[in-house]
């Protein structure tokens, strides 16, 4: 324990992330302290792409916890998106059918929005640190040691510990084998997403099934675009020349109600994998999981941000009353009410993704059904409703 | 051609189920004579255990056309069905959400009101007839030869040719190779279906989900019940006792909300094949193909024969513009109006059928998914309609 720089606090949060700053800013403001601790450079974050659609809950939070109203300045509020099948889009109007809307406002965004509202509190948070480990997490006093940015070891004892640490979460691994369970879906296809200076196609996002397979078009900017297609989990991004994206793109879109496909200069690709996963119990001892740490959906339908803020705003709750009411029932309640939420969550992603992406191993039965299953949703004002719930996220809990 | 007995008649309907015979009833209700003929012996239909639940257009259908009114004094008017998920059964309510009903009524019981009214209009329907072939469907006079059942060879020519002689249909055949799509989809699960003296065990369906597989708990009188169980297509009846079936079905139903499973002697017990099938087109020359000829869907939520109704309703509008009206385009319209509605049907049984089924190869995720998708649509008022408007039926079209 010898040379280490020891600070106490009350929760210790591992992860930087969207997750671990909102339930650090959460805390802060019932009076409750914290330290956030990630491995990666703030730089390093603000510059990883990543989901773009924010619930009306999550915009929420951001705007009346005072996080920053950015949101409403920069972000774009979508009443609906397209669902594009037979050559022809047909619109679910989230207004119409729920009174709700999202917002295109990139991850990022929310992430520097926290990170600045950290910074403007005077919260503590430390980014670039290496050699992370978590020890006695079923104590009463957890810890995280870790190496700082500037080489000095440094130990954080707190009476909460959370894992905020991502699909690659360290702190899940605490959970003994035989105390946990991991639920696990992997897909026989990935998206290869697009970065493209162009102006938008659409002004909602296009969710398209075609025989071809699963096509998003996307918008960032009003000259930046994203967009997706479905590829082989193995491609390997450097082999499609930009001719043969386009022209991928073009034939999974094409219609004949004049949708135009806007091209330009692609400025960035990647291939996202795609997984279902969920680890239960989202609590150990004095530890908690959260956020992509504890489950992990496919990107259709874009609930993985969202999810891990409704996390951590059911986790800032059960913490509140375990550290302010010293309430010892209360961290019970967390896992029981997130996981009801993920689950939905996990059925929604699945039912957009197998609603869209054409399995490789598909007949021309399942390609003929799931047009039937779309257009039995764009018919039924309670199908789009059904479908216009989910994207637009279901009431907290 | 010598020695056959011939026969002029404007449609020759190919199989005597309801398909058939409800369109040989509605042709003769606008004066279009016809003829229907199918290879089975009246009493052997009358006695083959079939689906029971009638969607409201269906039973509007045998009112209305003045089939019989037996449906309303014998059968039995369910507002609703029970999901049963986790242990506790959740009601779906169809006349709160869509205004709409189903009807228990069996099938031999709709095919015994066909067929006695086809009799007591003088229509001309032969039963328990062999060696059917037909001739010249692509002409303007098709042909169907056979044996009838005194032995004597006889021939029907008509205008146009029906084909509602059910899965195993010979006019589908006649659709050569290189002008048909058999969209076909085989499920690694049957039902295993049993006949059981006893009280009913609940008012309404009950569709239950379980980690050990689907049951379907029904009804058919006061004393005798109708119970499914989900089980390997290569399940031999016999080699299950009675005490097995019963620790089965009394496992999968199981709860703590105090749902009694009610037994007794179980009289029949079969094991039902499960797949999904369409053939398109449904209209080859002067031939259009009807109900199980056309298309079959996997039992869950009962939509085989409210199918083939719903395809012969179209059908008799169609025929009728084609004889009486002379409207050439008339025959085109049919595949066009009835498809939509299969591939909607298609669906829903898909739908039914996965959310409630286990796969042999399902892992802990897929199961936890589908309780989290159960979950979502008995949350939902939006959900729970779109369940409901698939289960009592869309609007004619």
């Amino acid at each position: 324990m010898t040379g280490r720089v020891l600070t106490d606090t009350t929760v210790g949060i591992v992860g930087g992330g969207p997750a671990g700053l909102m339930l650090s800013h959460l805390l802060s403001l019932s009076g409750i302290d914290s330290v956030v601790v990630d491995n990666r450079p703030r730089s390093e974050i603000e510059h990883t792409v990543r989901a773009g659609i924010l619930e009306a809950d999550s915009v929420r939070l951001l705007l009346d916890t005072g996080v920053s109203d950015r949101v409403r300045r920069d972000g774009d509020e979508h009443d609906g998106i397209a669902l594009r099948f037979g050559g022809a889009s047909h619109r679910i109007d989230f207004q119409y059918l729920t009174g709700a809307s999202v917002w295109l406002y990139p991850q990022t965004d929310v992430f520097i929005d926290l990170a600045d509202a950290r910074a403007r509190d005077g919260g503590d948070v430390r980014f670039g640190i290496s050699g992370t480990e978590v020890v006695d997490v079923t104590g009463s006093r957890p810890g995280i040691r870790f190496t700082d940015a500037d080489g000095v070891e440094q130990e954080i004892r707190c009476s909460y510990l959370v894992g905020a640490d991502g699909s690659r979460s360290v702190c899940r691994h605490e959970v003994p084998e035989q105390q946990r369970t991991h639920y696990f879906r992997e897909y026989p296809f990935a998206w290869f997403g697009i970065l493209v200076e162009a102006p938008k196609s659409a002004p909602e996002l296009v969710y398209t099934h075609s025989s071809r397979g699963f096509a998003l078009i996307s918008q960032r900017t009003e000259s930046l675009q994203r967009m997706y297609f479905q590829c082989d989990p193995d491609t390997d991004p450097a082999d499609w020349s930009d001719a043969r994206i386009w022209d991928e793109l073009q034939a999974r879109v094409a219609g004949a109600d004049g949708f135009a496909l806007q091209e330009g200069p692609i400025t960035s690709r990647a291939v996202l994998p795609f997984r279902s996963f969920v680890a239960e119990p989202m609590r150990h001892g004095s530890m908690l999981l959260a956020g992509d740490a504890a489950h992990t959906v496919p990107p259709t339908g874009a609930k993985g941000l969202n999810l891990a803020l409704a996390d951590v705003r059911v986790l800032a709750e059960c913490l509140e009353r375990a550290v302010l009411k010293k309430d010892p029932d209360a961290l019970d309640d967390y896992g029981r009410r997130a996981l009801a939420r993920v689950w939905k969550s996990q059925h929604f992603s699945y039912w957009m993704t197998t609603m869209l992406h054409t399995l490789p191993d598909a007949s021309d039965f399942d390609v003929r059904r799931q047009v039937g299953e779309l257009e039995s949703v764009v018919a039924s004002t309670a199908g789009s409703t059904y479908l216009a719930e989910g994207y637009t996220g279901w009431p907290a809990r």
